[in-house]
């Protein structure tokens, strides 16, 4: 399946400069093993993508660049009928950005951090392969922001999700507010929780629409990936490919055309003294929770 | 009542270019007699046009030219109070594009017949008279969207409509996209369907918000749609005009700008080998299933 | 809190001028008493701004000036956690635009009025500050679309509250509807209830998702507000005042960019000779109603 050339047109089509996906947010020398597991069930084709940086999946640098990675791997395979993103813990799907590296971090540190994430959902939210997390643990913040980039969400009991930076002190992104917009049927009721930071258990983020589906165990969830998967089985991959960039053309038009500004308001914001001075009471307060 | 004035202002207002409309898609010459019955009623100064062309309404280059000019013919009327849109067939509304048209067409024509869809589409979403869909057949694909442009939509019992493009190959245009978000409450749901190439039976489209009413027969529909418009009775007619244009707005704007580059798309996509391959075997496939 | 100079930040990243929310629309001559009372409880620093034009709290230039003043005000006090805006009649919250002010008036005064009635918008809607609407009596036209502006909404039992501008004759702006569609969750309903000119019953308001909540006198209402601010107790301010923002920012840049052209199309359409017959026809109505 030619992808790329398939995207290169529909770029042209909606404007999308898409090569900006390949903006370079890591150094060459660091090449280190990857923090996502990737397998390829020979079967299904049906490729799992397991976040593996425990214990809770904090997206570091290198994190964010693996996600993209693995998705770009996947994207260029013979043969791949879609991505289940998922956990190595069953505690914890992804608990959001490494806030280490943002608190006293350099210029330069910071800006490949943040192109990183910036990278790491455009290849998620883009890619035209069906997308589907595989929610085991809690998604808070960044892992809320990566599940709902996906075409389909079905999460186990008892988990908390949500966008709830504001109560770490980060803004939530333009794009990141997009996508949770995307996927929430109500936007007062979703922008009301923005505001807030709030978090869903299980149970109510599927009564609010924030995922599709519950299960009671990683297996009852991969079977319900694959039924998923399943509807497209009579479909025209190259049809459903450019529906699927057409419905989310608006949104990545406009990450585009702000993806720099995004970076310099994030520059700003998290270098503010009261930002740096918040960061730090709350990562010692997380350290004394832990150590509880 | 001035609408093409009103139009005018609206559309400096709005900067959309809806002198655009008058794209010519087909050449003088052909005239033929129209594929879309106009009956006025002399009572109630509401418009009825029946597509009639039998079995199944399939969208041909012409049939889509005489919706455009039937929507034209109604808005230059003294007085017109609605447009009810219907088909002649009580067992199909409109089973979408004419894939005839694009299996093995030359560019000009493939040219003309694009432009057509797009000016149809244009007339009956951007009027500023009230429109509606009697719904009594079968709603596929290109016939799904035109219902998707009205005001208000009755269906009739037992008749499946959605927008199954992507299971003919086709991929579903940005503006038909935005045209269904603006009808469905729920875009996560919405973004499923078109992926899948969904449809759903009268009832689960009323449940579902594709459709506002649903009817026993096509004169309860009438009635039901003569209802709908005397709301509109105690309401100022230019104020509802602009108020139409205004809440129409973006999607209009971001039409006129891909335009061009939508009709670019859609000549590249359809004249892929694997596309016109997968329509060959297609029409194929339709042509064994009525012959049984 | 430096909130000027955040706004400032925000507006550099997403592209808003909000100098133009100084845009002059009373020459600074014309000095009054404020029609909005401005009350800072001291406890919970919370500011109830109340309307406070009687009977009707009918939006003149001046109401509108005051309502953008307080919202200001509010803004560089140096602790307000947020802003209550409501009525001093029990009996109408706000019953829209001063028609008065536009029959038979000149091109200079209805161009300060239609400015105040943006900048008035603008402040509401662009604040970072938590807005909340106490509807403590019916809220129609610019009545409700203020009420929208809000973060949250509660209402006292049976009052009407929705957008009937198109029964007066005036057109809805794009960026009233905008406000209206980011409140209402069914967009295709709720463009129905735009070109209907709809309002609804306390009870209904609240099913449909116009409202947050319902009470059932002011004092229950305002310890509803209290509780709903409390839920930023453990947010950090400058993160959740950045993501109100950008959750808004698509609103803010198209208003930013129409405007202008909002302005001319107004003056045009009212000052139209149909619309002027109407309006005279309607506060003729108004006043005889008004004598029974």
């Amino acid at each position: 399946m030619a992808t790329k050339q398939l995207l290169q047109n529909i770029s042209r089509y909606n404007k999308i400069n898409l090569h900006l996906r390949t903006f370079s947010s890591t150094p060459a020398s660091r090449q280190q093993k990857s923090l996502v597991d990737i397998n390829i069930d020979a079967g299904s084709a049906v490729a799992t993508l397991t976040l593996n940086r425990l214990p809770a999946n904090a997206l570091s640098l290198q994190l964010m660049t693996d996600i993209k990675k693995a998705v770009e791997h996947c994207e260029k395979l013979d043969k791949c009928r879609g991505i289940i993103l998922t956990s190595a813990s069953d505690r914890i799907f992804c608990a959001g950005l490494d806030l280490t590296e943002m608190y006293k971090s350099d210029e330069q540190r910071l800006t490949e951090f943040w192109l990183s994430l910036q990278n790491a959902w455009l290849s998620l939210f883009s890619t035209t392969l069906p997308t589907l997390a595989l929610i085991n643990g809690h998604a808070t913040a960044g892992g809320c922001m990566f599940a709902t980039c996906c075409d389909y969400r079905v999460i186990l009991p008892n988990f908390w999700i949500g966008l709830n930076e504001t109560k770490a002190g980060v803004a939530v992104p333009k794009w990141v507010i997009d996508t949770y917009y995307h996927v929430m049927p109500n936007k007062r009721l979703a922008e009301a929780d923005l505001l807030e930071g709030r978090m869903y258990k299980s149970a109510d983020a599927l009564k609010m629409g924030l995922v599709d589906d519950m299960a009671n165990n990683k297996a009852e969830a991969f079977e319900k990936c694959l039924k998923f998967i399943s509807r497209y089985d009579d479909v025209e991959d190259s049809a459903r490919a450019a529906t699927k960039l057409n419905s989310r053309s608006n949104i990545l038009k406009e990450f585009e055309q702000n993806r720099s500004e995004d970076l310099q308001s994030f520059l700003k914001n998290i270098q503010s003294k009261s930002v740096q001075e918040f960061l730090g009471k709350y990562l010692q307060g997380l350290k004394q929770k832990s150590k509880k």
